[in-house]
């Protein structure tokens, strides 16, 4: 590892399923438009409760990534 | 969405399986006392060791309600 | 429980699967050169991306344990 | 002021006019099932995006009051 | 213990004494309300200052315990 | 809601008005390049004070937004 | 700007209108005794409730200023 | 309680006795050139250990005291 | 002082007296397999109930030695 | 200075000589892609160990910039 | 060491060199008007950026300082 | 990287040069008795004054290692 650069973005993924299933999301959302993903760090996990029920997980993730050239 | 106001209280869910059993554990509980749950936040995790195994998962979560009338 | 002491050590514990195995590698760890271990409580959880995935979760927690005697 | 207890409750007022008006909304709901309120600590302040406009301010509040007798 | 629910309640108990005393009458004041109580958790300390010596010790605590049922 | 992704970008809004004022300029500033944007968390407030009087009020804050498609 | 150093001193302003009049009262006694304020820094909104109304804003703001000479 | 404004200032007291002591001892030190001191908030307690014992408590409290005129 | 390095560890002593006789406790306790201790840092203060009251203080206690040679 | 908004990213950049040339490594490539930097906020230094030696100091920094017209 | 009691002031020293050389600008200019300085704490590290490169950094330092008498 | 777990230990470096002379001295101290260290994380930069200037930089960090086997 030389002196690279990174960038952190920051996303929310949310998911029904749980906060593992939101990370994923999350970072698969954000191949769509970042090369070079890293690592990523959870910053808040929260949701959304409907019908006395957790309907929605949402996590709060930064995601690291190198800067090209 | 009016002027609504909401009201947090701050429970302890458990479980053996693991958090997010437990903060379903959490909110079960919670609708047994209070109605128009909307969103809920994890504050903490933590848990017990028993016999060197986790054996109970405790997640302290911030449950948002909008108060009547 | 009388006037115990504990001391708390802080592991990384990390897993392809999820939070939950990744404490619980953690606390198997652990478990190997360490008795008495009573509690964990997490303080970080980030993880790895590769090829665009998340490849490895690491849980940082802190575990207590009664120091003996 | 002789050895009084308090209790905090946390709120969250909305208001579409601005931060002061959600904490009024606070207190004016909470006037209706607490008495001898004292002070409020603003905790969090958010809001919602409606057609590129702030439409609602949400201000998270700490209000604590004495405890009778 | 089984996969139990707790909830926390946060109080501010005062004492001319000093910290421990505070969260004693807290303690006390909260048991004539609320049964099964736990722990508590110390948050903040601060006091009042009358006649240039500490008059009152503040002491918010929260407390947390067993749901019923 | 189904499975959405947010993204969350942080500006410092400016006004000389007051804090109100500096967010709705970060949203209006903001709603220039991005869309669907939901809500906004406030992390900061500070400002200017040009001859003993504040000059600017410059707040931080957080907006959230669905990432298409 | 060369190498200058600044003092931070911490008050508390208060003011029955809201945030903002706060902030003002307080740079407004600080102009009495301080020279060269250069900006603020909000640490803290709370307040007083009588009568079941908010009665008095106290913000507590950091004033930086330049040291002469 | 009209528009006062007040001033923090941070002290750091020490007794061998105790953390309630340490923090008299900086109160009462801060009498000697500071009028009208109304609280005190808490930030830090440490110490320092020599042969194996608690020598010194320090107590790190920020005084609150209203501005004259 | 010349260029020393010092370890820090992370205890919690527990006591039914108090703050203080917690923190001694943990001191105590250290001093069977640490030398050198020279400071310590209070991290959290908290304590289960019983029967209504408060049965055992539990304190968080970050201490720090000099590493021999 | 009228009323600007302002945009902050984040950043790491890393370097094998010290803190402050990471961090003039992550604004100059940020000069590649954004213009009219103004200010740079640390938010956390860490870096890596190889070889029993520091091999790279990796420093977050946020970077503020004027949003064009 | 008997029962000594310290204050804290917070300065902002700057420099175009780097961190250290702004920490020790700020205990320079701090020595002209207080005396028995003992320690400080870098409570930030931020700075301005010039022409595309770091033109000064801003450290923050609390600076502790035994009282007389 | 498979499944490894990592320790982390807290150490404070000191050194009259600066920061990173201070993170170093504590690496190379750990390097001593823990082997397979991996990154080191800066908690807190603080220093000694003495005769008005800068004597020791003091950096608490924390190490990660691989735990064997």
């Amino acid at each position: 590892m030389s002196d690279h650069t990174y960038k952190k973005i920051e996303l929310v993924g949310s998911s029904s399923k749980g906060i593992e299933q939101a990370v994923n999301n999350a970072v698969e959302k954000a191949s769509k438009s970042v090369r070079n993903m890293r690592w990523f760090e959870v910053a808040e996990v929260r949701g959304q409760i409907e019908d006395d029920k957790v309907a929605h997980w949402q996590v709060t993730v930064k995601i690291g990534f190198t800067l090209d050239g």
